[in-house]
């Protein structure tokens, strides 16, 4: 954890092969905004046909409520992962 | 930018040697975090003795109405922050 204040949360994450067991998926009240800032992995987004290949600099938004899986890390070396959740201000 | 909603803002930016001018200061009514991606930089953080040397993988959070300066950027090869900023939520 890098930061965690009222409304947000900063989370380095490393993994290194690992990914979410099959069948299950993230769901989250909170919006995310991921980026790979170094290796390589592939995300499943419910719905979508295709999984989503990340490569280094490469980010992806995932609102809240939408269920997410990590399908594949790279085995070979570690990806590192910038993860930002945080509540929207409602006005 | 990458990203803009309600109570943050998630922005890539790219530095080649550029710093602050001299005698401005950053400030902000938002509490910021900033990562340097790539390359390294040196900030100013007011009332603070020494600047902040930040290499790759360094990460600084900056309270809102701190004030703070780029001291310093490579001029060799370009500097990636990431900057997230937000407005904290009053519960």
């Amino acid at each position: 954890m890098l930061v965690e204040r009222p409304g947000i949360r900063i989370e380095r994450i490393v993994s290194t092969g690992q990914t979410t067991p099959e069948c299950q998926w993230y769901y989250q009240d909170t919006d995310e905004w991921v980026l790979v800032v170094k290796g390589a992995a592939r995300l499943r987004i419910e719905g979508e046909e295709e999984e989503r290949k990340l490569g280094e600099g490469d980010w992806i938004m995932i609102p809240a409520h939408c269920r997410h899986r990590v399908a594949w890390t790279d085995e070979e070396r570690p990806t590192v992962w910038l993860a930002i959740h945080w509540r929207e201000l409602r006005h």
